[in-house]
This record gives C-alpha cells, structure tokens and sequence, in this order.
C-alpha cells in the first residue's frame, strides 16, 4: 500500500514536468542548419572519410574544448579503444575502471588484451572514488621503475579510466594527483559530458587523452560518432595514422605500413554535427530548466532527491537523475515498470560492470557505494523539447 | 623515348575517355532521393542506431542479394571483424586470404588474434588461384576430425576469405569444392561487388557469410557503413547481438552479457543508403558504357589491356583497369606519377599484403602471379557523370 503511494507520487513528480503520452529518455534536438549542411554535404560529394565537414568538426570541437588536438572517431567506442593503444595499453595490463559505469572502457581494455579492474564511485559526484583509490592502490600496488604493478598479479596497472557520469566531473584534482603518485596514464571516459567543464576547463582535456561520443542519446549527436582529445602531438599523429587504417600518406601508392582500424568520423556524420554545435549551448541553458522543473517538482517527496552537480561545475545535466532513499531502493524496479508501461522512458543505472557475465572475473576492489547507488538511481526523461 | 611514347600513349587513351582537369578515381553520384531521405530522417528524430531506416536498408539489400539474412555495420571492416568472430575464428588460426587484396581481411584476422596465410591468385579473375590453392593444401595441410591443420605449424586452418576483386567473381564453383575438400569456412569479401553476380547469384552469398561495403569510394555508399550477408538463423542472431554491444533485449535494463562492438550502421547513413539503392541498376549500366568506352579507346594500344570480366558475369565493374604488358611493368610508376600530376586519379593495385609491414612474418604460397599482376595493374578513373 505505502508502495504503491510512493510510486505513484514519484511518477506523478516526473510526468507534472515531462507530460503524459509516449516519453523518451533522450531525443536529440534539430533546431539549426542540420537539413542544410547534409544537403551540402551531399553536393560536395565528400560523404566519406574525406571532406571539409569532418576538419571543421574537428576544428570547431577544437576550439570549444581547447584540446590541443581532436580526431573525430565512429563512434565513442572506437576513440577509447584508440586512446587505448596509443597510450600502450597491453596485453595483461591492468586498467583501472568504475565499476558503475556503460560498457565501453571494459571492452576496450578487452580488445587490447588488457584486464580491467573495477573500482568504486563516491556518492557525491558518481563518479571515481578518489581517497578511497588512492588507500587502494596503497595497499594493492608498488613502484618499479616508471610503472606501477599490482603486488598479487604482478601485473603492470597501466590507466586509470575515469567516467564523467550522466556528464557530472569527477574531483579532478585529486584524480590527477594520484594518477602522478602512481605513475599512470589518465584517459577520461567524456562520453557524456561534452559541454561539461571542470572549474571551467572542459572533460576529457586532463587527462593524456580524452573520448567523447556523439551517439544519437547525447546532448548533441553525429547519428553515431565520438572523438579523441589529445594532449601530445605525437600521440595525435598516431592515432590519426591508427583510424585511417594506417595508410601512408602518399599521392597515389596504397600502403598500409601497421594494423589500423577503419574508425573515422565520415563526411556525412560531421555535417550533422557542425551544424548540431550551432546550438550547444542553447540545449544546455534548457537542461538547466528541466533541471529547475524537476527539482521543483520533487521539492515535496521525501523519497528521493534529483541528483545535482558537485562544485565543480558546469555540468552539462546530459541526463537528469533521480537518486531513490536507501529504503526505497527495493521499489525501483517497480517504478521503472510502471514509468516504462506508460511508454515514459526511464532507466536504471547500467548494471555494474563486474556484474555483467563476461567481466565477472576480473579483479575489483570493495564496491559498496556503487552497489547502493546501483540500486538507487533512476535516470528521467532529459529531452528538450522546445 | 620508347618509353615515353608509351606514356603519353596510355595517358592519352585515358583522356580521350575521361577529358582532362582534375579527374577522381571514383566519384559517387546523387542522383535521386538522397537530400530528401536525409531530410526524412531528420525528421524522425532517429539519426542513430535505431530507425526505421536502416531496417529497410536491410531490407532492401536482402531483396535484392536474395542473402537470408542481412546486417547492417558501419564499415566493410567490421562487417569482416564480426563475421570473423561468428564463424569462431580463433587465435592462432590460420585465415587463407589472397596476397592480392586490401588490407582489412588481414587486419580483421589479427584482431581475432589469428593468422592470415597468404595465397596466390590467377590472372582470369584477379582473385583466389582455386586450382593452385587445391595443390598447396594438398601438401601443406591434413584433416584432423572436422578440421584441417598446417602440417608445419599445427596449427587449425579455420576459413578461406576469397576477394572478388574490383568487383569481378572469383571461379565460385571451384573455390567452394575446396572449402567442402579441406572443411574450411567460406566468407567472401564482396566489399567491392555489390551489384555484382555468379552465374545469376549475388556475390557474398555463397559461403556462410560475405560482406559488402558501402564506403564513399565504392558504387554505392552510405558515406561510411558496410553489411553482413548471413546465410544462418544462429550466426545471424549471434552477429546481431554482438555488433549491438551485445546488448540485452529488454524494455528497461541496461545489461550486455558479453564482449561486444558498437558496429551498427546508423540511421543517418541509411538513409542515404536507401536512396542510393534506387539506381544502383542505372549507375552499373553507365560502368558498362566506361567499359566499352575504355575498350574503344585502348583498341590500337599494344602497351596493355583493359580487363574483362571472366564468363562468371555479372560483374559490377566497380574499378575499370589497366593490365600493362609484362614488359611495360617496369614504367607503371612512371605513368602513375605522370598521371596523378596532370591531376588525373589513376591508382595501382594495393601494395601485395606479404609486402606490409605488419604482414610479412605471416606464412604463404609461392605468390607468383599476384607479384607479376601487382606491377601490372592500373585502375583507372571509374566515376559515372551523368
């Protein structure tokens, strides 16, 4: 009974703001030039790997972030599994992941032979856990030489693989700290946090490299598509070698001195996504307001609380998020249910990583707080509309 | 002098056909419905891995190869990768793979940890010698249960990865007699034949998997993006999942119970696919036209040949090409360059894969042929204007 009143009061709280009818969890917007740059796009005759819409997508992206470099990927996935070989991520590696988290960053670490060890969050960001890693790697890792090893597995821990969740930052400044004390390679998973900023320096250009991805459930989308911001030149020459299936530039011999990926960006995909770009801050000014309306609807239930950024702002609010009481983690899946049978999209949290079938094996550390936040998160309705 | 005569010969030969000023290898054209699928796609707000668009993209191509099932990636290469990993390409299998051949089937095997083992090919087709191929794994190979081993390296040779070649059918009646003799996987690398036929079946259908590609360069595209033809219910199901993160189907849970890729071909690039598809007849009759153009133009050249489909028709004649006499091998690069210069897109064969780099430590035949035919081969401009 008191159940049942709880969920239908948090439903309640969410379609005041989002409405009644058919809800998706996120639907991209087309405001702007869109329609006139694939037409464009389709005059030029470049709709492949080559084109002025991917180095203007590049270059725009470029100077929001102020990343020293970007390379416009496929997709997210294959930007993580660049960034990945170019900062010489190996076989038996291990590579430091949150185990609340998409599945990305593990099935990279996969594809490069490499073991991912999962690590908790902290409730205040949901994101990397930094004092409680830090004590960790204490305890579980020694020195040697440039690199650090795990005392059990000897085996080298190569990365530390940060997400910005739902596009909030992690405490930056303590990650960075640690990743110094213990000598590894920092690549944040910005793959929802394009428009997020870390005391006014955009995600993922901390770090040695940087994803983000423009699939179509993000704030802004290429169709599907992601990039690699990257800090030194030599890795970006790399990488820009590795995703057009290192071909030698030449004018006319075809050669393909190394493995390589076929992972670029094409034409097609950018134009969508320079003219997406026109209108980033705008969808962002307008998660803010949803952010507004939610928090005011919630305002009254004692039930849950519409998770807000850290102080570390800005924040893109890229998905709105409900956290549950601990107490009411136990009716989540019952309110998931009812929202989804009203066609109103809302989803748990991915289910945590050392969860999933293929990544149960590997090695983790104790993760309480992403087991209770598991339980407790449910993302909102974050489209705009208007 | 001889040899600059030769030059000018060919060159002229080629500009009679496709005039002078800056002429591409291979152009695609829009002719029909592209802006306003694009437009419609748009619409629909579904630009990414769902739509309906790259439901019917498949279902079109479905129709039309007459292949039982059809997928839909975002590149030829990956539509390689996973059909790789569905026939259960192994590490340390041996992949047996034309020496003659763009570089992704090699790549696609290393990925899978396995070995590509390089073959020789025959002048007819340009593609896999059958009979050659019939007498080396005779010697080379023996049958162990269901499968065949390298004597020498005891290790498991897995599935042969044919290339139909600029778009031209390899001898499919024998090459499949050799997959049944020696219980090896067929899957066809038709990346280049789509519209292309043997004995009135599309290519990429005959073994238990082939792959077409829909790149910028090839006769149709979708910017960037490729397929899977399937021949069985299981591998489908099993490709599906896996080019989908190997996502669960379910309305709430986020839960990927295995190893996975973010393959899918987005809705945007079907789109253009879906209005590409509608001439593709149109735009293979116009390559029939170049052919005969070509042909006219080369008649009285007694330097070199332009190449014919072999009696296996239809071919799409995606790439018309040049076959120098032997003797005239030796200025192939003279013409290459003095061509390029004159901005005149002309290309030779892709670098022999035994000569990569990252290749050359990997087993093969005698490459004889595919050594002769790589200093031979020019492919000449092949767009269609109008």
């Amino acid at each position: 009974m008191k159940n049942n009143f709880i969920i239908k009061k948090i439903l309640k709280n969410i379609t005041d703001v989002v409405g009644n009818g058919k809800i998706s969890l996120h639907e991209p917007v087309f405001w702007g030039n869109e329609k006139k740059y694939l037409s464009n796009c389709i005059d030029s005759t470049f709709v492949s790997s080559a084109g002025k819409f991917v180095d203007s997508f590049e270059e725009k992206i470029k100077k929001y972030t102020k990343s020293n470099y970007v390379l416009a990927t496929n997709s997210g996935t294959s930007a993580m599994h660049i960034s990945f070989i170019v900062s010489d991520i190996r076989k038996n590696d291990e590579v430091l992941i949150p185990a609340l988290n998409f599945v990305a960053s593990s099935n990279a670490t996969i594809y490069c032979g490499a073991i991912p060890h999962f690590i908790d969050v902290e409730k205040k960001t949901l994101g990397v856990d930094a004092e409680k890693l830090y004590n960790y790697l204490k305890k579980i890792s020694k020195k040697k030489g440039n690199h650090c090893y795990n005392i059990k597995t000897k085996r080298r821990i190569k990365a530390l693989i940060p997400t910005h969740t739902f596009g909030h930052s992690v405490n930056l400044d303590k990650i960075i700290k640690i990743t110094k004390l213990f000598n590894l390679d920092l690549i944040e998973d910005a793959a929802e946090s394009f428009g997020s900023f870390y005391k006014k320096r955009h995600l993922g250009t901390f770090g040695r490299m940087g994803i983000l991805s423009f699939n179509g459930n993000k704030t802004i989308t290429t169709g599907s598509g992601g990039a690699i911001l990257i800090k030194n030149k030599s890795d970006f020459i790399k990488a820009k070698k590795l995703i057009n299936v290192s071909k030698i530039s030449h004018k006319w011999k075809l050669i393909y001195d190394g493995i390589g990926y076929n992972y670029k960006m094409s034409s097609l995909q950018a134009a969508l996504g320079c003219a997406q770009l026109e209108n980033l801050e705008k969808i962002i000014s307008k998660k803010y307001k949803l952010l507004k309306k939610y928090k005011n609807s919630f305002k009254e239930n004692f039930y849950g609380k519409i998770f807000e950024q850290n102080d570390f702002r800005r924040s893109n609010y890229w998905l709105q998020t409900l956290i549950l009481n601990e107490n009411c983690s136990k009716i989540r899946d019952a309110i998931l249910e009812r929202g989804n049978l009203k066609k109103i999209q809302l989803r748990p949290v991915w289910r945590l990583m050392h969860k999933l079938k293929h990544l149960k094996k590997f090695p983790r550390m104790n993760l309480a707080v992403a087991e209770k936040l598991e339980r407790r998160i449910i993302n909102l309705p974050s489209s705009i509309y208007n």
